[in-house]
């Protein structure tokens, strides 16, 4: 099944893309977090969302919570590990396999944390956030994964089945073991393979070259004693609760003057026709209010969008 | 006094706007309509609303009023009849005199009724919307004033007091006699000087030149008869409930595809520094969320304006 329009993010951005979605009954599929944003949940007093004043972010999310359960919408509750542009439509990665939709809303928010120093520079060129797209092209390779939350461990034991070597830097408290982590593979000395590293990631060291030539051959990662370890690696994947929206859909424009932000139109496109954005992920200023009334003109727009699709 | 912001529009773009306004401690001005604006008040339902599903305009209304009343913000039930930019700040002339504003935020919606024939052609040029304003030009001279409202009654007693001629058309219902209107001027033939005409505007004419040259002379008339009438007057003024946004500001710059839209940047800012737009009058779609979202970005960026203007 194809849908209409993916909107990825459950801030009040996508969730107001939803309502709109719903509205014009398209298809969609809304991922993301079932509490929606860790922002929201964390917001002590959030004063100007006009009509519903003076509300904790927890109060919001329930006003919201009451939005989606009156119009009958769901959240999925997963992670989108990258888009892939198919022409008309695009194939989107998630935890449970590819999905299909004629367009996309991403509403992803902004992510605050930074990107290793020589992550960005390697980026496609041996790093990657995808174990599950990319890792085939690792067979017989050492490869090191950094796993943000437990569901990345299947990705491990997914590549200790493929791979020659397979370390793991867990950014967690509670990490299974080379072990534990082996067992599940079908794969007999998978376990023998893995490495479970327990340091702090400092950078990615590769090659010099141009983007098409220069290659990643290592993470360098502060050890639990202290001390910097080089490991080399073949691929190097960060699994990351969010991954920046201009990573996970290539080719995507950024603003000229926030870098950090996807330029878009009034009407909420962008660069790529059918991906349209909304809420943090556009740029300041970072507030519900914006979010939810950018939301609107997303889902708008792509329902338009769409419409237009089939018509052709 | 000068406000830092003055507020233009009471839909839900100028309440959010002025939300903000008062989060930031900014001296402000909302003016406009005190049951806010029309179309909500009419709106049956809507939907999409985040955080506030399925309400009524009216339910959407209170929910804004008690926003404006836990925040102690005020509407100034007034209309504005021109906005003159002063370089540094801005002269606004409302029914009751001049106000000085450092920055604007335009929310005042679309006006969806359309212009005679003939009178953008003529505006300024014998066209206008402000009798306290350009009056005074026509000392001894022919008017005409078509009213949409109660309230330009004082502006028909007021020209009557300086003009040699004042015909009025009210297209409202219980207007007062030529003699009531002369009644309450300060010259005492003024009641003499005034004719009522029961009448609906078709057009306005004038000579022909270009944009500096050509001047309005006329307007043409239905009467109550249902013939075509055609009235002399030296200078013609609609005092209307609505003036769009690039009348009332001169020079504002509109949007290439929209022409009715204001042309707004991301961050709300038109072709004037210092003046900001938001909800309807910016273009579609005509959504009281994004409406919303947009008076948010419109405040805060009107509020950073005048911030930098004060350390100058």
């Amino acid at each position: 099944m194809r849908y209409d329009i993916a909107i990825i993010g459950t801030g009040p951005a996508g969730l107001s893309a939803a309502v709109n979605a719903k509205i014009r009954n398209k298809s969609f599929i809304l991922i993301g977090d079932e509490n929606y944003s860790e922002k929201l949940a964390l917001a002590p007093h959030v004063e100007n969302y006009l009509g519903l004043p003076g509300k904790s972010g927890k109060e919001l999310g329930e006003a919201f919570s009451a939005h989606l359960k009156e119009m009958d919408i769901e959240i999925t509750a997963t992670r989108v590990k990258q888009v892939i542009p198919m022409g008309t439509f695009f194939g989107i990665q998630i935890q449970e396999g590819m999905i299909e939709a004629s367009a996309l809303v991403l509403a992803t928010g902004i992510v605050t944390k930074k990107n290793l120093p020589g992550e960005d520079d390697y980026l496609g060129s041996g790093v990657g956030y995808c174990a599950t797209c990319d890792g085939p092209l690792y067979r017989n390779k050492t490869v090191m994964l950094v796993g943000e939350f437990p569901e990345a461990e299947e990705d491990v034991t997914f590549m200790a089945e493929l791979a020659e070597k397979v370390y793991y830097v867990p950014l967690y408290e509670g990490a299974k073991t080379a072990a534990e982590l082996g067992a599940a593979a079908s794969r007999e000395d998978a376990a023998s393979r893995i490495e479970v590293v327990d340091a702090k990631p400092l950078r990615v060291e590769g090659t010099e070259g141009n983007a098409f030539t220069r290659r990643a051959n290592a993470l360098v990662v502060q050890t639990a004693a202290g001390d910097e370890r080089r490991i080399d690696a073949d691929g190097i994947f960060f699994l990351k609760k969010m991954i920046p929206a201009a990573s996970l859909v290539p080719g995507l424009a950024m603003d000229e003057e926030d870098p950090s932000a996807i330029k878009v139109k009034r009407d909420m496109s962008t660069s790529i026709p059918g991906v349209f954005a909304c809420g943090d992920c556009t740029g300041r200023p970072y507030q519900y209010m914006k979010a939810a009334g950018e939301g609107l003109i997303a889902g708008q727009a792509a329902v338009s969008y769409v419409t237009k699709l089939a018509e052709k």
